[in-house]
Order: structure tokens, then C-alpha cells, then sequence
């Protein structure tokens, strides 16, 4: 028997998005979902600004679980100084960056069990001088690890995927594709599906580039240059790795029960099939961190919020994806060290 | 009150692949399925070699609607040589070419209501001689119209999509989009939604080339300096186009409840939400031609022929709507000739 986790820290995002309304809504949920215990970070009158349900201030986060039952804990990081749902502005933006950034660095130093984090508006922390291509690739680095080595991957209740390219042109896809950077990519993958999921050996199908997987050569070369390599080296490390297969043809129900993950080459091949099948659902979890992080894999939604339209589906997801690939990572330690001792 | 519709012309495909028997468990299915009176074009053979219902070899389409109730009325126009359900050889690959080209003669005389092609393999094809990308092009040329005029429209239930460039490498599709392409395209999907679907206004939803489409310029610029102007000039011919979209929020149910047609510029970008929805039914239609001509969106799948194992849904799918679009044709030329006289 293992000590339960610790309580998950759960970055608020923009307080004029929707962030703090599917936070609220997720507590509010709590029982019917299991949910694992978990604090709020952030400006506490962002969730009071959009729900009338109770709140408990807390400062540290091993007052989550007393408070949990009966409140949601939010932890006071930043003031967002004036707060209008539906209208994002620059302190709202860095008090939505200092609570990712104290929400990581919680986790990273084990005072919280897991990351999860709520929606950004990169066009608001752009002008505040942020210069990650995204929130994934800053908590990467406040982790010490090199955005190479974090792959994103999104999951549904059935199925998940991996874009081995993300926010590049369409154009500049091909250029970037190489053996050794899908080789890396799939590598952190089936390694992560194992902690992060429990799944012994993970089977990871593989997407062509091209309209029929190039046809053997007839419709591009990617698929024999590029692609086919990479799935040889990995077979070679004893990786579960099939393909190239034509993309449209791997996401019906009958292709995706053959496969753990689908490893796909550029943005849309990735996401078209996951928001087609899971658009309420869909979280965004960062693989090859010494943290467990998601993320509900949608935006502010400035358009709706403080509307109380918001549906929390997505962040309950996140908040129980990362519970369980938290406890997952601890029993595996726990038997890690149990075997050493 | 109108005539009803001549019977429709299915061109079997290639022999020794699922053709066949798709054709024949469609007719078996006829009364449950409301199918119109449609007749085989082929070898006879390559029917019974995988099925013992009952065969009626006519002589002439009119032949049809005496046969249909009590049988599967086959045309033969050519002799396929040895037919072994799986292996697939060049004399097969000359009977599914000669049938084709006399089933869509026979549907541009009007001696066939329309038109309907079971699959073909095109390896198989260009060792006889062909030179045409595919069936549409082949069939486009036999109708007298530019390949560049001919549209390929896939629909599942729930779902058409048009995608704007098909078979080339995905390397190629920026340089082949153009305002002009794209626009002629959508014109002529327009139009045929009108002629085929009977919907007046119909409503065009156009997917970004990019991740996000583009996220204005910041991920390419292809949505600002093609996409967008195609659109602009479209609503000025008043055309109801809409977009461009990030291609990864235009499948989801919500989403498709607001267009008619998505507009896609790749082929996988088009291809994959719609097999990820409607893998078992999906149809191909040509769009832009006199004739009305349906497919099933599959291939020959040489590796379950003649197992009693095709599901026969995309073909019952494409004989439906093939005798609707050729009877919603019928009907608007009548309505027209009506107000003539």
C-alpha cells in the first residue's frame, strides 16, 4: 500500500477566459468524477468573479485536503488586478503566467502530485514578452529539459496521438521531418505510455505523409526515406512500432483498437481525428517531463466566458489523467524502491 | 409527375477483387434498402464465382426492370478470362476497363440513369496501358470534361468534404493551391450541390492550409493570400463560403451542423475525418460532369475477395444516392422544360 499522492495543482489560466469557470465546475463535480483532491492557482476573484460556490484561500498546499470537501482551495499567486470575463489584458496575462510558472514549480518540487493547466491566450503573453512557442515548451524548460526531448500528445477516451511536428506551416513540414526526430519522439513516447499508463508494451502506429502513404514510392518519398527507417530502428531497440499506413484509414474504431498511440507527422494529421471524435474531452498531456502534466486541450474561449456555458469536460479529463499517471508514477517508484531495498 | 429514372449502369469493378460481390449482396439487399432498378456491368463469372443467388445476363438496360424483382441483371461486355476472387491479372484489369467505359457510355446516352463504378486496382490498370490518375479523370475525359472541372466529392452521413488537391505529395500541395483552383472548385460544388442534393443555397466551410489556420500569418500565410481572397470572390458571386477554419474544429458534430460541405486542401486533411467517421459507408462523387456517378470510397480489397466477408454499406451508400442526385436531376429538368413551354 502506497501513500496517496499529493494534491494536483491546477493552474487557473487567463482569469478572462474560461479557465476559472471549468476549474469551479470540476470541483463542483468532484464526487461523481472521483476526483482526486486538487488546489486552484491563482487570482481567487477570477473564480469568484464567475461562481457563487464556495472558495477556501489557502497558502500552502497541504491544506488542500482538509479544505477539499467543502471548498475549492485556491492558491493566492498573482493579483490580475481588474477582472472582466471576456476581456483578457496584460496583468491578466501575467497573472496567468506566474501561476503556470509557481504551479510547475510546486509540482516539480513535489509539493503538488501533478501539473495540470488551464487555457492561455499566447497573443496575451506575447506581449508581456513570452517567447515560448507555447506553454509545453516553458514548462520544459522550468523542468530542465530541452523541448526536443517534451512531446505533446493528445487522448480521448479512444484514442491518443502524437503530432511528431506541431506550430510549423504546412510547407515547412516535410524539411522537418527526419529519422532521428520521429526515432526521438516515439522513443519518449513508449516509454511514457508505460509510466504514465501502465500499458507494458506500447504499440505505436505510424502515419505516412503522403495520400495513400505515398503508394510505395508513386505519391512522395517520405514514407521509404524518412518514416520506414525510423520504425525499423525502433523495432531494432524492440519498440512496438507498425507502419507507415495511410492516415485516413487509421481512425476508424476497428484500425484504433490495434494501437496504443497513433505517431503522426505534422499538426493536423494529429488533431483532425482527435477533435473529430473527442472535441469535449480532448487533453493535452506533455510526455519525457519528470512531472506528470495536461491540460484540457482547448482554448481561453473569450467568446463565452462568464456566459456560465462552459463545459468542464475537458478539464475533468485533464485533472483525472494526470491523478492517474501520478499514482501509476508512484507505485512504480514505490516498487522500484521496494525491490532495491 | 415524372418518368421514373432508367436504371442505373454499376460497372463491377475489377474481377477478381470485392467488387463483385458487393454488387450482388447490394441487390440482395434491394427491397430492405428501397435501391432503384440497377444492373451489373461485367463478366457474369466473376459474379457467380463468389455467390449462388440468381443471375439474369441481359442485352439491353431497358431489360433491367423486368429482371431486377427476381434477379441480378448482369451486361456482359467482355470476357474477363480466369477469374480467381484475390489474384488479380491483366485480363481482369481489361474487363473492369472496358466495363467502366461502356457503363459510362452507357449513362452519357441516357440509356442509364447514372452511374456507379465498383473498385478498380490502378496498379493493375498501368500495366495495361492506362494513363489517368484514377477512375474520375478517366470518366471526366469519356464525358468531355477537363479533369480540372471535374471535382471529387466524398460523403458520408453526417459528412461531405471536396478536397481541392488530391493525389499528389503533400510536399506539392502549396505550390499547386491557387485563388483560381480553389475557386473553381467550389464553384462547381456549389452548383452540383444544388443539381445532385437539391440544396438551394448550399453552405461552403473552408479549412486553413495550416495548424490553426495559420493563426493570422503567424503559422503561413497561405490562408491570407490564397484562401481568403478565393472566399471573398466566391461571396461576391454570392456563394455561401465561410472560413478559412483551423481544420481540426470543423468535424466535430456541432461543428458540421453548420455547412454543407467542408472544402479541404489536401487530400488527408479531407480524407481523414471523413473515413474516421464514415469508414464502412462512405461514397465518392464526381462532381462538374452531364452524368450523375457514384463509387464506393474503397478499395478492391484483393485480400478478403471471395470470402463471403465484404460489407456491402459504401456500395448500397453510392447506388442511393446516385438514384437520388439522377432523380432530383430529372425532376429540376423537367420543372425546367415545364416553365419553357
Amino acid at each position: 500500500m502506497i501513500a496517496p499522492i499529493r494534491p494536483l495543482a491546477v493552474a487557473m489560466g487567463d482569469p478572462a477566459g474560461i479557465g476559472p469557470e471549468i476549474v469551479a465546475k470540476a470541483w463542483r463535480s468532484r464526487d461523481l468524477h472521483s476526483l482526486a483532491p486538487f488546489f486552484a492557482v491563482g487570482d481567487p476573484r477570477a473564480i469568484e468573479a464567475v461562481w457563487d460556490g464556495p472558495v477556501a484561500r489557502i497558502s500552502d498546499p497541504g491544506a488542500t485536503a482538509a479544505a477539499f470537501a467543502d471548498a475549492l482551495p485556491v492558491l493566492t499567486v498573482a493579483d490580475a488586478g481588474t477582472i472582466v470575463p471576456g476581456q483578457p489584458d496584460v496583468e491578466g496575462a501575467r497573472c496567468a503566467l506566474d501561476s503556470m510558472e509557481f504551479a510547475t514549480g510546486l509540482t516539480r518540487s513535489a509539493a503538488a502530485g501533478a501539473l495540470v493547466t488551464g487555457p492561455v491566450s499566447k497573443s496575451q503573453l506575447y506581449q508581456i514578452g513570452f517567447t515560448h512557442p507555447g506553454q509545453t515548451e516553458f514548462i520544459a524548460e522550468r523542468c530542465g529539459i530541452s523541448k526536443e526531448n517534451a512531446v505533446m500528445m493528445l487522448a480521448g477516451p479512444t484514442l491518443r496521438v502524437v503530432p511528431v511536428t506541431t506550430h510549423i506551416p504546412l510547407a515547412a513540414v516535410c524539411d522537418a521531418l527526419s529519422i532521428e526526430l520521429i526515432v526521438a519522439k516515439a522513443r519518449v513516447t513508449a516509454r511514457s505510455l508505460t509510466r504514465n499508463f501502465g500499458i507494458e508494451s506500447p504499440r505505436l502506429a505510424f502515419a505516412g505523409l503522403n495520400p495513400h502513404a505515398g503508394e510505395s514510392g508513386a505519391i512522395g518519398r517520405e514514407e521509404i526515406e524518412i518514416v520506414e527507417p525510423a520504425i525499423r530502428q525502433l523495432r531494432a531497440e524492440g519498440i512496438d512500432a507498425v507502419g507507415p499506413f495511410a492516415a485516413d484509414t487509421m481512425f476508424h474504431p476497428r484500425a484504433r483498437a490495434l494501437y496504443d498511440v497513433a505517431i503522426c507527422l505534422y499538426h493536423d494529421q494529429a488533431l483532425v481525428p482527435l477533435k473529430t471524435l473527442h472535441f469535449d474531452e480532448g487533453v493535452n498531456m506533455t510526455l519525457g517531463l519528470p512531472i506528470v502534466r495536461t491540460s484540457p486541450d482547448h482554448g481561453t474561449a473569450f467568446g463565452i466566458a462568464g456566459q456560465d456555458q462552459a463545459e468542464p469536460g475537458a478539464m475533468i479529463a485533464a485533472i483525472r489523467m494526470a491523478a492517474q499517471a501520478a499514482e501509476r508514477r508512484a507505485l512504480a517508484d514505490a516498487e522500484m524502491a521496494a525491490g532495491a531495498a
